[in-house]
């Protein structure tokens, strides 16, 4: 059985590393050549919109994902009669577009921040009467590891902020204090089954995913969470893994975003769950049983930005599991992530801690 | 840094999805296209003495190794002065022979069984003489999974035994009467430094590896594995990974035959370990630090021989972690093999004997 995936980056690498020990073939589509998916499995290399690619892919694939957000519906519209596409094209759309992200929550009843659509100054002028500063302005679309978003914190950041992104679609959103992040991923078969991976905490860098923590034992913000994961997904009749992320406030969720594909805060899961969130993923598209979700020991998760240590330090520490997704090095970008594997969380929190201040040491 | 691997079998393929984490690239040569490591990297497909491509694989790798035993002296001459190559090609010499073998383990004062070279029929009948029957006359090289062996229980069986075999130098070995087979798995780095997995314990049917079990706790057992390990790697000066395996009678240790790579019988570690078999064999060849070769929790390995089980009914088992090698099914060939994870040795015995049961009434 042949995959075909829609964007070949360090997420397609890591699918087709997990799928292949089930015996599935991968094929990927790609704008560049040699991406980290690309070096581990074939690519067709093109524009996503072209007709003859897309025909080649739906051709070849039994069913079609995706491992990139930003896929452009017209590649979809392409695939859609042709070949099974999985996760549900409408999550995707919702997932493309801060304002349906936000009115989907709203329908759904899961809370969310305050937000308001901005198109104009005067729209952003009321936004910011309405809902207050601080808070963020962000494009619509397109939007990643903190790019396309504008902090306001004072009357005069409004015109900073229309002049930074005014050329888009926009959203503005209450900017809220909370105490920390998690994020809740489950994972949804074809046969509507449903499984949710222990809670991550997550720790943000400058708009970065740098640390995830799993499990997080909070039984009761777990429980809230299960229950959205599950109302979004039979709301979308879902089939793949969803991840949802939120901002934890006294004690409650707030949904800040939801990404319908495998996620980086559920990269522990390669060593640090019974079946990993990539496993998961190719068995639900596949229609295959789903795997125990169950975590193995104290998971930390610590991402590799902008430059990747040297191997033999790294690797000189027990029980620390490299993953180097075979990028250029350049500022800000994720190269890989390491994963490290405790019996209590206690100690996968110094572990962290101790190889973060390393990391940091080295590449200053 | 590109690996190069002479056969690109299912040991192959294990490797390459092992070091892709790492960020290592791979290049195999094998005389088919479409082998399972083939499947998964590049691979460089003509005869093992092709001198063009042994040229192309020594100027794009930084070492080389192999994940076949049988691989023609005549290709690594070719490689010896253009390309590191490990393990050491003196180990590899002596494992395709099992009469070097034997004086190995003669000169290294490792117990084994009795045996005897047979170049003609008078040998045969001096052998037999000498060490008795039953025995096993076995062809000296180029035997794997229990092929090029014939089994003599009584003096008539000597005629056949030497029809059947005697065109090639062979062996006569003593049937050792063993209460059950082990094999111990250790990995040395370029350093000297060296480190062993738990011992395993294995079922062999009709000479195919069909059951290994880890850690088999067995604390004497194993202190003397190690040091038979040790005595041999260091003989060799060897780097990555070295199997032996033992027959145990009377708590006591009989060197079977060693192996100069990956070991089916420590298949298990790439869940069932911190650091699997194929990443210590990759870390040592590259001279990486060795990863902790601890064991997380208690595994069994069962082999899938000559058909696979559909893959719904395998994996609707919780922890069943499948490898499917990507080979045309074959009566007697290794076409996958099926991993448990458990938190105690008894409840992967259960686990283990339930799922082999099962295998064998679908397979009939």
């Amino acid at each position: 059985m042949t995959i075909g995936v829609l964007g070949a980056g360090q997420l397609g690498r890591m699918l087709a590393l997990a799928g292949y020990p089930l015996g599935m073939d991968f094929l990927f589509l790609d704008q560049a050549a040699g991406t980290p998916a690309h070096q581990v499995a074939p690519s067709l290399i093109g524009p996503f919109t072209d007709a003859a690619l897309l025909g080649d892919l739906a051709r070849r694939c039994e069913v079609v994902t995706f491992d990139w957000e930003n896929v452009p519906a017209a590649a979809l519209d392409a695939l859609d009669s042709r070949v099974r596409i999985a996760p549900p094209r409408a999550a995707l759309s919702t997932a493309q577009d801060r304002l349906l992200e936000k009115e989907l929550f709203a329908t759904l009843r899961i809370r969310t921040n305050r937000n308001q659509a901005v198109d104009s100054p005067a729209d952003l002028a009321r936004a910011v009467r309405t809902i207050g500063l601080p808070g963020v302005l962000k494009t619509r679309r397109l939007g990643y590891d903190g790019k396309g978003q504008f902090v306001l914190r004072k009357p005069a950041d409004v015109d900073a902020a229309w002049q930074a992104l005014g050329n888009a679609p926009l959203l503005y959103e209450e900017m809220v204090p909370f105490d920390y992040e998690v994020s809740a991923i489950g994972v949804r078969g074809l046969d509507g089954r449903f499984a949710m991976y222990p809670l991550n905490r997550n720790l943000h860098e400058d708009g970065i995913l740098r640390l995830t923590r799993a499990p997080w034992k909070a039984p009761r913000l777990e429980a809230a969470a299960r229950r959205v994961l599950r109302r979004v997904m039979q709301h979308f009749d879902y089939v793949g893994v969803l991840a949802i992320e939120f901002f934890v406030r006294r004690g409650q969720l707030l949904a800040n975003e939801m990404a319908p594909r495998v996620h980086n805060s559920g990269h522990w899961t390669i060593e640090g769950a019974v079946t990993s969130q990539f496993e998961n993923h190719l068995r639900a598209i596949t229609g295959l049983p789903l795997g125990d979700t169950a975590p193995r020991g104290h998971s930390a998760m610590i991402n590799l930005i902008g430059t990747l240590p040297r191997r033999t330090a790294l690797l000189a520490e027990p029980g620390v599991y490299l993953h180097d997704y075979g990028k250029q090095a350049r500022v800000g970008r994720k190269l890989g992530h390491v994963t490290i594997v405790e019996t209590t969380g206690r100690r996968a929190d110094l572990r962290a801690a101790r190889l973060m201040r390393r990391l940091k040491t080295r590449s200053t």
